[in-house]
């Protein structure tokens, strides 16, 4: 039994997180790990990713290569990942051997539209309107009863937008169907709403849970592009929004960043927000944490994966953050050169398109 | 001939920084690359060391070894140092095959004391009063003319207060040259002064140049302990002693960081400032721009090094660091739920006694 009050898991600097997953966020984990003086392992399936620049040991590997996921979990105190789409399978094998934060549950929940909306829906916790849809008959039907235009998406593997597809009452469903290859989807319920946010929360290995402010997003083609700080929220909406996060959270009895993307409907919507997605990992619209807030978001994942408290979460400035995005990345020299324009890269070698290669934050004083 | 006005030598995002020494600068100075898309390869005569666990690529080698420096050389793309006892035969046998930066000019320089205070007068920027000591008549010697204490340093090798001994007139010179191992020395006279404060300069390849802003130093035991911005002096103070930085910056044709630790004698002192001694490099004094300006000193050594434009160096809070030496590290659970603590540790395994474990930074509104 470990001593009341003294948590056995907190662990020490030293100590070494592994992460699955080397892109970006990889990234930007180490470095946040490197901070707190604890070391990384990155296991990742590509030789050549931006989070090998930055951690202690690397291994490259499969997400399904069991044998090769024990042999890493050997070396590592704790597990956590940086993108969604890592194996349950892999989560649970990880998971008797070494603690996984977040747990496999909220993997599980997010890598699966329907069952990710039927559980938010169950926490009484409002989401657009959906309906499952595994053939042309559902859709048709799902079409009809919403009466209005939907968005048909994958039930796994999509992000950034890929796996989508819009369409309006009276359009062919087999023919938007063949678009993601028949795959099984959910449709969505398109609401105009009046602007994106989402809310970080933060929740401890000991339950504790706090929040960033939340930022305003604009995407451009499936793809967040900016998010700013503070978004239009006023008090009344912070504050749902955040006792939504809290729900979500507590369900998955989560550890770590959880990010979740809302939709504002305006100070008199009713609701006034909804909840489109979450993802179990820290998150695009959280970036401009690292230049306007004393720990960032990925500090505070860290925090949370090691055991340790969080640290605060209160911003020191107003912020924008905006996405490089493929070929943007080649305006490095006049970002460089900008005295407005703290710029982060990401050691990626080719800027293919849609690639996400940097981001860039501007500071204001804080409103 | 490259292109008028087109640097041929700023590094793009994927180029390699080579980092002698593998210590909390090298460390920091990684990390600050990897925000830039910069890969770094740091150089360390331990296998164990701190900068190890953040870097693209690792060499265990001695100073020395001109094999493995040619080797180290042609796998980077620009190197600098994080310490400046790097010797002048390494970096100007590296030079022969890239950019060494700050160059090997500044370390020779900084290596010598005496070296350095015949440097500095010689632009014409007061100093203390020193004089050379060789033996005991040229201590005896210096401390009648002073007719006042002195400190006796080592020219070499000093830091944090090593190699140093306060003497008054009378005291025995043998015994006191005894204690430095009849080292050459110097002895300076001990001054009594308002304030210790220094002088954070950033100097780009092209020559512009930048300052932060200069804190106030505090040392216990020879060893900096706390550092505070803003620093006690007023306008003119701070105008006298950036101009003194940046004659001593623009006399090394300086690339990088240059620190320049002064006595501030007081507003009505004549001079009010003189310089104390220069480090050419990061320096512990500026480890608060990590959190209170967008760009840190280490970000901007890395730009210079790269040959990029500088950053900003604003500060967007006023800030107080407290160095965590030896055992002060084993407190890291209760600054690590301090709200107000923003923590950096080193990943260092022991706390020897007198180590530099790591340092909190403390943020509060600008002034």
């Amino acid at each position: 039994m470990p001593e009341p009050g003294l948590r056995s898991d907190r662990l020490p600097p030293g100590s070494t997180i592994g992460v699955l997953g080397g892109g970006q966020l990889g990234r930007m984990l180490s470095m946040a790990a490197a901070k707190l003086g604890l070391r990384t392992h990155v296991y990742c399936d590509e030789p050549e990713c931006p989070a090998f620049d930055v951690c202690a040991e690397r291994t490259v590997g499969g997400y399904t290569d069991l044998d090769r996921l024990t042999a890493f979990a050997a070396t590592v105190d704790a597990v956590t990942y940086e993108f969604e789409n890592v194996p349950v399978d892999a989560a649970r094998h990880l998971s008797a051997q070494v603690p996984v934060r977040p747990g496999a549950l909220a993997l599980e929940i997010a890598q699966d539209r329907l069952a990710e909306k039927r559980f938010i829906s169950a926490l009484g916790v409002p989401v657009a309107p959906f309906a499952q849809v595994d053939n042309a008959g559902d859709l048709a039907a799902a079409l009809q009863q919403f009466a209005s235009p939907g968005i048909l998406k994958t039930r796994r593997f999509g992000y950034d937008g890929k796996g989508q597809v819009s369409l309006v009452p009276g359009d062919d469903p087999a023919a938007a169907l063949a678009e993601i290859s028949f795959a099984p989807a959910i449709l969505e319920q398109r609401l105009s709403f009046t602007c994106e946010v989402s809310v970080l929360v933060v929740r401890g290995a000991d339950g504790a849970m706090d929040f960033y402010d939340l930022p305003q997003n604009t995407h451009a083609g499936g793809i967040l592009r900016r998010s700013v700080v503070p978004s239009p929220l006023g008090p009344a909406g912070l504050e749902q929004a955040r006792a939504m996060a809290r729900r979500i959270a507590e369900a998955l009895d989560y550890a770590g960043v959880l990010a979740v993307e809302m939709f504002f409907m305006g100070p008199h919507g009713e609701p006034p927000l909804l909840v489109n997605e979450i993802a179990p990992r820290v998150h695009n619209s959280g970036h401009w944490t690292m230049d306007a807030c004393g720990v960032s978001q990925f500090e505070n994942h860290i925090r949370a994966v090691a055991g340790w408290p969080l640290g605060p979460t209160v911003r020191h400035s107003d912020a924008e953050m905006v996405n490089l995005i493929g070929e943007d990345a080649r305006g490095w020299p006049e970002l460089a050169a900008d005295p407005g324009a703290l710029l982060h890269l990401y050691g990626k070698r080719q800027p293919r398109n849609g690639r996400k290669m940097g981001h860039v934050n501007r500071l204001r004083p804080r409103s």
